[in-house]
C-alpha cells in the first residue's frame, strides 16, 4: 500500500498544500474549488481583531459562545476545542480510567480514530458497534460514544439513537455524541431533535463542518461533567485559543440552514450527470460520494490495469483532481485516518462556482488519465 | 486551602475573567493594564483575513511558518501548536513509552505541571533536578526536558544547559527544551545561543511571552524527530489552526528584541519604588515579583491576621489588585497549575501606560485592603 503508515498519510497532505499553494500563486483564490464540506471560515468582525488578545479577548468570546453554543447544542455548559479530536480526547480524560471500556455505536463502522485512540492512550479498552441489535454495555464501561454522522456522512436513526441513551441510562453510563457534521445534518436535513435534547450527557460538533466556522470543536453538556472535561482540556492545551472562539461566535451567529437544505436537493442533479459515466455514484445528503472500492471497480470496467490498492486508487484519484482541475475533496488533504472516499459537497461555499457538468468532466478526465 | 483542586482554579480564572469583562464594558480596553507579560497579540493582516480557510490558509502560512519559525528557534523542520502545553504532550506522545523514564532538569523546581502529567499519562515515570551535580539520567530514560527559564523566569546558565545535552548525548538521549520565555529570556537578555544551536534535539517556545504573538506554541527540532511529534500532534488535534500560524508568523516578524532590553534596565525603578514598602521585592530579567512567602511574610510586618495558606493569599492579592486597580496578573487569570507568584512585567505593552509610582501605590493599597 502506497499510505502504509501515518507518516505517509502526512506526507500526502504536505503535497496536496503545496499544490494549492502553487495554485494560489498563478491563478489566485479563484483556482481551486474547495468540495470538501470542511472549508471553514474565519469571519471575526474588525471590531473582533482589537479584543484578541490572550486575557481580554477569553473574557469577552468565552461569555458570547455561552449564549451561542446553548442555542446550537443545547445543554449547561460550553467549552470550546482547538478540534473535534482534542475535545474526544479531552472527555476521554475525564471520564475513563485504565481498565474501563468505552463503547461506541455508529451507522457505519469504521469510526473516526480519535476515539479508539483516545481510548488506547488512557489504558482503555475499545469496543464499536454498527448494528443496534448488538450493541450493549459490560459492567466496566464507563463512557459510550454516537456518532452522529459519520465521515461519510451516514446518519444514525433517531429510534437507534434513543435505543443507545436508553441502555446506558439504565445502568448510569455518561453518553457522549461526536455530531461533528450531525449537528447540523441530522437537526436541519433530516428534523431530528439535538443529541442533548434525547439525553446525551455532552455532545460535540466541528465548527467548519456544514458551516462557516474555524476547523474547531464545539461541545456543550450538563454542568458537573463539563467542568470536569474543561479541566482537563486546560491541563494539556486541548482548548480553542480566542481567535478560533472569536470566529466560533460569529459563524454560529451566521448559521444558515437554507443553504445546507438547497444542497440537499442539488445533489440529485449532480448525481444524475455522473451516472452517465459511472454506476457506484452514491448520495449523501448534501451531495455525492465515490468510495475506494467504487473506484476499483469502475478502473476494471474500462479495463485499466493496476497494482494498487483501492485507498491508494482513491488518493491518486483526489490528487489529480486537485492539480489538474482544482477540485479539493479529502482524501487529499484530510488529516491521518481521514477517510478516503471522494466526496463532493454542495453545501460547501465554493459549490456555488462550479456546475454539475464541470464537476462530472473533471471526474471523467481524471478517470482517463 | 482555598484552591484545594484545578477545579477551584478554574472557577478562579472565570470569576477573574468575569471582572476583567466588566472593567471592559464600564472603562474600555483603557481600564486595565496587562501586566502579565502573556498579553500577547492577534497581528494578522487584513489580506490575511480571506486565506484563513481551513484548507488554503495552512498552505500559505505553514510554508511562512517554516522560514520565521527557523530563524527563530533554528531546527530542520517547524510545527505550530495550539499551546506550549500541546507541544509538550505532543512530544511525550511521540517519544516516551510506558515503563520509561522521563527525566527534566529546570533552574528551580517545580516544573510547569505539563510535563509530569504528559509523562503519567503515557504511563512513564518523572523525574526532576535543579541542582546540576545531581542530574542523571537512567537506562530506561527515553526522554530529557530541559527548561530554559521557569514561569517565574529563572534562568538556566549556559554551562549546566551544556552538560545536561553532554550527559544525554553520551547516552544517545534526545533532550527537548522547554524554552517557553526563555527562547527570547536566554537569547536577548542574557545572550546565550538558541537551545538547539547548543545541541537540543527539539525545543518549543510560548508565541505569547515576551512578543505580541498568539497564546500557543512554537517548535522546531531535527527533521525525523518532529516529524514523529507533528504525526501525534494531528492525531489528538494539538496543533495550531491556520488564524493562529498567521498571527505567529506576524508576530514573529515584527519580534522587537530592543523592547525586552527596555525592559530589563527599567525594573531596577519599580523594584526601588516598591522596596520602600516590601522588603522582599525580587527581581525578574524583565520586571519584579513578590512570592506567595513573601507577601505571608510582608502581611506578618504588618501585624495582619490571616488563616489562608501563603498561595491563597497570593490569589487574593492578584483579585485585589485586578478588581481595584484593574491589573493584572498570573495568579488570577493564569491556567490550572501556573505559578503564584505576583510577577509584574514590564516588557508588557502596557506597561508603557503605567508607571513605577501608579504600580506601587496599587501594590500598597492592596495590602492595606
Amino acid at each position: 500500500m502506497l499510505t502504509n503508515s501515518i507518516i505517509d498519510e502526512v506526507n500526502r497532505r504536505e503535497a496536496a498544500l503545496r499544490v494549492i499553494k502553487s495554485i494560489l500563486q498563478t491563478k489566485g483564490r479563484k483556482g481551486f474549488y474547495d468540495l470538501t464540506g470542511l472549508a471553514g471560515g474565519f469571519p471575526i468582525l474588525s471590531e473582533d481583531k482589537a479584543l484578541l488578545e490572550t486575557y481580554a479577548g477569553p473574557a469577552v468570546f468565552d461569555d458570547a459562545i455561552q449564549t451561542v453554543g446553548k442555542i446550537h447544542l443545547g445543554g449547561d455548559k460550553v467549552l470550546a476545542l482547538n478540534r473535534t479530536s482534542s475535545g474526544i480526547l479531552a472527555s476521554v480524560l475525564a471520564i475513563v480510567k485504565p481498565g474501563d471500556e468505552v463503547a461506541h455505536y455508529l451507522p457505519k463502522s469504521p469510526a473516526h480514530p480519535s476515539i479508539p485512540r483516545s481510548a488506547e492512550l488512557v489504558g482503555a479498552s475499545y469496543i464499536e458497534f454498527d448494528k443496534i441489535e448488538e450493541f450493549k454495555v459490560e459492567d466496566n464501561t464507563s463512557l459510550v460514544f454516537i456518532t452522529g454522522s459519520t465521515m461519510d456522512h451516514e446518519i444514525i436513526t433517531q429510534e437507534d439513537f434513543r435505543r443507545v441513551i436508553e441502555i446506558c441510562k439504565a445502568k448510569n453510563i455518561p453518553v457522549a455524541v461526536d455530531d461533528a457534521s450531525g449537528a447540523r445534518l441530522r437537526t436541519i436535513v433530516y428534523r431530528q431533535p439535538r443529541a442533548i435534547d434525547m439525553g446525551a450527557d455532552i455532545a460535540i460538533t466541528s465548527t467548519d463542518k456544514l458551516m462557516d466556522g474555524p476547523r474547531g470543536g464545539l461541545m456543550s453538556g450538563k454542568g458537573e461533567i463539563m467542568q470536569l472535561v474543561k479541566s482537563k482540556a486546560h491541563q494539556f492545551g486541548l482548548e480553542a485559543q480566542a481567535p478560533l472562539v472569536a470566529a466560533m461566535v460569529r459563524a454560529l451567529e451566521n448559521l444558515s440552514p437554507e443553504k445546507i437544505l438547497m444542497a440537499f436537493s442539488a445533489k440529485h442533479e449532480l448525481k444524475e450527470a455522473l451516472n452517465n459515466q459511472f454506476s457506484m455514484v452514491k448520495e449523501t445528503p448534501t451531495g455525492i460520494m465515490l468510495t475506494p472500492e467504487a473506484i476499483e471497480f469502475e478502473l476494471r470496467q474500462i479495463e485499466t490495469e493496476t497494482d494498487l490498492e483501492s485507498d491508494d486508487l482513491a488518493y491518486l484519484f483526489a490528487m489529480i483532481l486537485l492539480r489538474d482541475h482544482g477540485i479539493i475533496t479529502i482524501p487529499a488533504v484530510g488529516m491521518p485516518g481521514a477517510s478516503a472516499a471522494i466526496r463532493i459537497d454542495l453545501a460547501a461555499n465554493d459549490a456555488e462556482r462550479i456546475g454539475s457538468k464541470e464537476i462530472a468532466e473533471a471526474f471523467k478526465k481524471t478517470f482517463t488519465k
